[in-house]
């Protein structure tokens, strides 16, 4: 039988998550270049698929009793340099915080070797219909330990 | 004290709603027009305002008990011509069919006088969580009515 | 050294271009589902990727002298069920016609073995500034040809 | 005849540029209020009208000889509180530094009388094509310097 062919889901190399993104049309504006605010969509895609690897699943928490999830409370980009249409960009993911309800995140956009953006993103654990701060479940916070 | 100021939510002249949107950043590409796709998006802000000004609140019956809205069924677009940076369009919305669980709306961009995309779209009443087809509130459906 | 991380760019079997996309946050809205429009931006990243693979480079036919390249007339979308957060769907595309300076692409959205959505696109080739009209050049219509 | 309905632009009071922005469903996500990186569209929409109204034309200058423009250097947001779908958000623009070649504005998001997001960018004043640093032609940086 033909085997499924997946989406790239990225590496996980020493502490550092890397994820390739291609830039398509959608990405990029009537200046040529990837729309500023296109960055932080490819920031959470490699996040995501960063706490996938290390298994957590974000849907399964979204539709569950207790209902947690992580949201943005702070967000720095760096823009350094501008992608095109058809660039390859790696985002490199670090943890660079973890608390006991929060973490920070360090994502460094690079294109052909060159670090073009930077972003530090801190995320929250909160139960999400009421946007009240949680604690972090403990086996995602060991986890997540592991790669600070 | 200082009236607050709000987005324009259209206006409705005989069975027509009329929105209006301008072109920004984000709705353009490289090839320097609106993303083929970003019409779907000035569409749907269009037929919200639409079912709005006729007194459905969306938010209101999406967090309810019987959680029903609008999906999109079938969606057919004509593009003619293309719309740049800070062009204003015109959204003209009106009603072609209705059913029980069901209504087609008609959507023609205008920019300039002249038609540029041509939308038609098929909406059908759900149980959102579920995916599951609903008739439509009599309330709505009377209303809606008014403007077939 | 380390090699580099790519995003998948699909694979060709037999006269289908099969590209694989994964649903971020996104791509959903507050229905949680993905919104409708954003079909229309993984059928472009899909069908870059097949003409990438074919040997077409958008990028350097839009900065060229040339500055031709490809634009949506008509599209046309059945929505027959919707995804969700973390889904994984394969869009399958074919070209389906083939004219000197247009060509129409199927397009089928599959999860789970199930077909979700069906995208037709009429795609005119032009020249990009004036929006007129272009033949297609004659390397790109003899291996688009290969795929009827 | 019949007058044209246009998108709201903003008003300016004092020094500040006061724009609205409806929540749609495409600004929200599965999580049920608005996606983080949405509130940096919204941010470049009301820069957009604010130089807008001080009389400085983007797309022009984007097909002149000239080809300047602005792009974002830097970008720092707080996530205070969520905004969800059919919000009324009012975005207050104020330009907080002035430079030979770039600025800084301030953009804080107001629901219900309540800052929910703040946002600070610099703009770099730009030759697009090439990505390098140009001036800011002086009857622009007169017309900002009165807002500072």
């Amino acid at each position: 039988m033909s085997e499924v062919i997946v989406p790239a889901s990225g590496e996980i190399k020493g502490k550092t998550h890397i994820y390739p993104v291609r830039v398509f049309f959608e990405d990029t504006d009537a200046g040529g270049i990837v729309y500023y605010a296109n960055y932080l969509k490819f920031a959470e895609r490699a996040r995501s698929e960063f706490i996938r690897a290390i298994g957590w699943n974000q849907r399964e928490k979204l539709q569950s009793e207790e209902n947690i999830g992580f949201a943005v409370r702070h967000c720095e980009a760096d823009y350094k340099a501008s992608a095109r249409l058809e660039d390859v960009i790696s985002v490199h993911t670090r943890v660079t915080k973890l608390g006991g309800a929060s973490m920070v995140m360090n994502q460094s956009f690079v294109r052909d070797g060159k670090e073009i953006v930077n972003i530090n993103v801190k995320l929250a654990c909160l139960v999400l219909d009421e946007g009240v701060p949680a604690r972090m479940p403990k086996d995602l916070y060991e986890k997540v330990k592991q790669y600070l």
